[in-house]
């Protein structure tokens, strides 16, 4: 490891986002590194994560002037910690910064056997947890059920569409654009895709591809796509809600949905977060890698350069750009 | 018993209804009495229901022409059947008419020793299991829950809302107009009951009657209201989604529900039906009638007269004016 540095980059919070997020929310900016009081660690961050629900919590729960703080996979540098050695490899709630101090109590130790690093901060991570508990606590698809999945090429909806065909389940994609909708039956192996942006009724797409009606669905936008998909439900339809990327970069009131429509479905509507299963993360790796090995899960990561890229590459997610997961690498590994 | 009628009265249903329903879709006709075939019976109607979901068949399933089909108690008069003898007490998806002779497999026994003939087709009946289902399989309260009843004056809402006190919660009524507020505290038991028809914000007057939040919701009737429990929701609510009876009467498309704001809450929606629980409904007089005749239930019946009076009590159904559950009373038993 190189000796402790003193200085760091970061990325600030200067201003909430209103509207449409836009690059004027952030600074980078040269700061001090945290001294190390006992029981802390220092970690130089190698992949910063960009995640939607952050849009969520820079409105609200994030300090102005301080860096964002976002999910980081790092290496330790110094540690003030038993339970961490310099080398060690860790994740957490760090910060969009090249060095972080923090509690040791708050990593995640990240086991570089199980596959790449990166994946710590994606399918093996809380974002394949979120997948998981989607498809299998929530839906749990058999042969012979439809699972339908929003945002099926995206972070989590990658994971949740290959679950439900592991499952032995039907899966249908639903993506914004053509290149997207060719990834998802290439590489993720849906059974079909739909572009919502294409011309004609995503309602009646649903219909054609989905001719048993849609008994499972994972939805991460809400919205328009939502409503499409109520009308195409199978009888005693499952419905995770896991996210609603259609309203978080608007300050307007997103569409209403016509739930009277769910009326002599019997269907049921579960919202989960993966904040509440946070005990399942630690040993959800060692779960989920062997699928990843095996090549029974395919994961897709784009992986940008520099942290001064960092805000671009998360204002990229609402204009629908990316594709598996988005994270920054902004370091190699000792 | 009197001799068997050559002749019967009955409601058919003339025009679909669209928009606001009115008597203009109804005629009430003299007609000849059906012959009965092996395993029929003829029965004799005492009750007929009045339910909301007869809008939405109306629309589509009733044949034109026809009787509308409702539940209806009555009396055998003459049995093809070994399970039925003249004078025993039956109800069935009979019909809008004075005699109604029907396969005997369709009926239902009604045992006169457990309490009102009337109750059968209500507290004792599809609407006392409909609460049940609601409350006791899906929202299970327990002391220290608060639990909000939509249409809590109502004939299913009335026993839903008791039912949460009987497990030990709080239970909320909202219900339009202050004569159904007092109804509700007063003869039905409910801690608070708010009149959604006063001026102010059903959203605060729903968060200073919650302090803790809902966590539970029996909703019949969607829209406006729904979307105002929303806002009020405590961690891990769960939603009976039973009616929708804002939306029945109207060719508009209801208001959408902001179901963005459910995000975070880990709520569940479970829409179901009764229809999918026929075979709970034999069983369930048995189990209920303790709890009315212990007067641990309280059960309130709006009793019309004369079934040339069916279509005006039906349709003041949409207009709120009913107070538990809504019968006429079309003859007597023998």
């Amino acid at each position: 490891m190189s000796d402790a540095p003193t200085t760091k980059q970061s990325i600030l919070l200067v201003q909430r986002p209103a509207g449409e997020v836009d690059v004027s929310c952030f600074s980078l900016v040269e700061r001090a590194v945290d001294e190390l009081h006992d029981g802390d660690v220092l970690v130089k961050n190698l992949y910063l994560s960009c995640d939607p629900y952050l849009r969520l919590r820079m409105e609200q729960d994030f300090v102005l002037g301080a860096p964002v703080v976002a999910r980081a996979l790092g290496q330790v540098v110094t540690s003030k910690s038993p339970r961490f050695s310099p080398g060690d490899f860790v994740w957490g709630f760090l910060g969009w910064e090249t060095y972080s101090t923090t509690r040791a109590d708050n990593l995640f130790a990240v086991d570089p056997e199980l596959g790449p690093l990166s994946h710590a901060l994606s399918v093996r991570g809380m974002i394949g947890l979120t997948a998981w508990i989607g498809i299998y606590d929530i839906i749990q698809p058999t042969p012979g059920d439809t699972v339908v999945v929003s945002a099926g090429a995206g972070a989590v909806g990658s994971v949740a569409g290959q679950l439900a065909r592991l499952a032995g389940a039907r899966a249908i994609a639903i993506v914004g654009g053509p290149d997207k909708a060719r990834h998802a039956i290439d590489f993720l192996g849906y059974d079909a895709a739909i572009d919502y942006k294409a011309p004609g009724s995503l309602r009646d797409a649903l219909a054609l591809a989905c001719p048993q009606g849609i008994s499972g669905y994972f939805d991460n936008v809400g919205g328009a796509v939502l409503n499409a998909v109520i009308d195409n439900l199978a009888p005693g339809a499952r419905l995770a809600m896991c996210g609603n990327i259609s309203s978080y970069n608007s300050d307007a009131e997103p569409p209403g949905i016509a739930l009277h429509r769910m009326l002599g479905t019997g269907g049921t509507m579960k919202w989960f977060s993966i904040n509440d299963h946070m005990d399942r993360v630690a040993a959800f790796p060692a779960r989920v890698a062997p699928l990843v090995s095996s090549g029974r899960l395919a994961y897709y990561e784009q992986i940008g350069e520099g942290i001064e890229n960092v805000p671009q590459a998360f204002l990229g997610l609402f204009r629908g750009e990316n594709l598996g997961k988005r994270l920054v690498k902004i370091a190699d590994f000792a």
